[in-house]
């Protein structure tokens, strides 16, 4: 496991990069990218942005949205140096099979994977927006106003606005540094929640009418059909796993979201004192103690209770 | 115009002392009074909270919420130094008419009044907690988890827990060290606002299904017997007008609620540059610019034709 210092010494050593991050992208994976590339420029050094699916439209206020490419067609990859954000390997960052002159992580998810040559991996920290505000005051660039919008966002997205249990004091105080940079806390939060297309608020009251309690558990469908009957797409979901915590005593909310048929993409979110990490983990996915993932295959009303009944086995 | 060393000074003087706010309290009006009572008990001096209403239930996350008294009846207030918190006059604070042995005002509202001996007034601080933080530290007396808990509460409240344009470099840092004394951010994000019964997700859910978007506009029923089917009442509906607003380039959110047969109380909302109040009193009701309200007898279709065609005569 390297640190901060070894991740500076990569930075000032090599040229040039390749900052990729996981697909299915939010504020965290593109404002730490965007504000390491700009950091890049300012240190002289070239880098390309990569991730494999679009920047959805309510993050285009991201200064420098512009820079993310969603392929590397025709690139050399074995002509940069990697840098994966916000993800820990290749296939989370739809890179597998591509091969890199060399190869650097900066991450806060928990993992037992060990891609990448260098590998500086936080699970304490809040975002991995974080870890790249430090790095880039350890390599001494300037933080401007566009970097700090960015770093903000990022560190909101992941601390869902400084509401959830992981909303550190460093969260707080590089929050605080980095408005003093020129970020601006409204309308960071407009551009991240008040955007939605008519579609995608659809999209949200057709999900909570699927919802059905079961003793602290919250669990809610997105179906195909109502991606096609809003004319939205898997992204305009964000946000929506957590939703029904505003309802009292929730321990956990599920979102169950149809990728193909009989192919369920499970969401969870907890209260603080309950793990969903060991949840997904037992579907074979991941993440975080209070945000974690996974697959389901199985026609729904099964998928549901498989899910149900392992959460219930954990808390 | 006095200043903090003043307060200050006012406070090492003096004793004992009632801590007033202003009626219709939130977080910040007892968080800022509850938190400075502590640090007076750890000065040794003696001093009695006073709110002419009631702490709301959901308030009682609060640690010391119990030294909140409406009533001042059978106290001699003149034997009393006044500290009025987040409001500047005696008529806010439910206290017309009392007299005290000496006055000060602790206050970050804009005002024109000169009530006080001693008079801090800050309009551009974030909130009356953020005040009372500033004087805690110039005391000297310790940040507790009790009083972090209480002042981080007063900051969140007033900056919508770092979403409003008020969100300053101070409020976000002065977080980070209440959280650093003891203050959990998941845990008053949760006392504020996670606290839904699941009829009135239920009712929110279906709701939201009733949606039309018009042109900036957006029109949500609730219906007699929406309520019916989910258990709930009338004001379960609070915060439900303005949350069409995540749609972005909506100027407008009516929310229509069945009353009696055929009685429809409408709700209006309305972003920062556009009027609803001429609305509203078109169909004899009342409001601010940005929040108004009126009745319309009529059946559904009608009454959102109606208001539909006033809205757009508007705006």
């Amino acid at each position: 496991v390297n640190t901060l210092k070894d991740i500076a010494g990569y930075i000032k050593a090599k040229d040039p990069f390749i900052l990729a991050t996981h697909v299915s992208p939010e504020g965290d994976a593109f404002g730490s990218a965007i504000a390491l590339s700009m950091a890049l420029d300012a240190m002289g050094k070239a880098s390309l942005v990569y991730d494999r699916d679009p920047v959805p439209e309510f993050y285009t206020f991201l200064p420098g949205w512009q820079r993310v490419l969603n392929t590397l067609d025709g690139t050399r990859t074995e002509d940069y140096n990697l840098i994966l954000l916000d993800c820990n390997d290749l296939e989370r960052a739809g890179l597998e099979g591509k091969s890199f002159k060399d190869t650097a992580v900066i991450d806060h998810h928990i993992t037992e994977r060990d891609f990448g040559r260098l590998r500086w991996i936080e699970p304490g920290t809040a975002a991995a927006g974080l870890m790249v505000y430090r790095l880039l005051k350890e390599l001494g660039t300037p933080i401007t106003k566009d970097i700090a919008v960015n770093l903000y966002t990022a560190i909101a997205v992941d601390t869902g606005i400084f509401r959830y249990g992981n909303t550190s004091p460093e969260a707080l105080k590089s929050a605080a540094e980095l408005v003093e940079a020129g970020a601006e806390p409204d309308t960071v939060a407009e551009g991240l929640y008040e955007t939605w297309s008519p579609g995608r608020f659809m999209l949200f009251a057709k999900s909570l009418n699927t919802i059905q309690f079961s003793d602290g558990v919250a669990i809610t469908v997105v179906t195909k059909k109502m991606f096609e009957e809003t004319g939205t797409t898997s992204s305009d979901t964000e946000n929506f796993p957590g939703y029904a915590r505003v309802v009292k005593d929730i321990k956990v909310c599920a979102l169950i979201k149809e990728t193909d048929p009989g192919t369920w993409k499970v969401s969870l979110r907890s209260s603080k004192d309950t793990d969903v990490a060991s949840v997904a983990q037992a579907f074979g996915g991941g993440g975080h103690r209070n945000a974690s993932g996974c697959t389901i295959k199985a026609d729904l009303e099964t998928a549901k209770e498989l899910l149900l009944k392992k959460i219930h086995e954990r808390i």
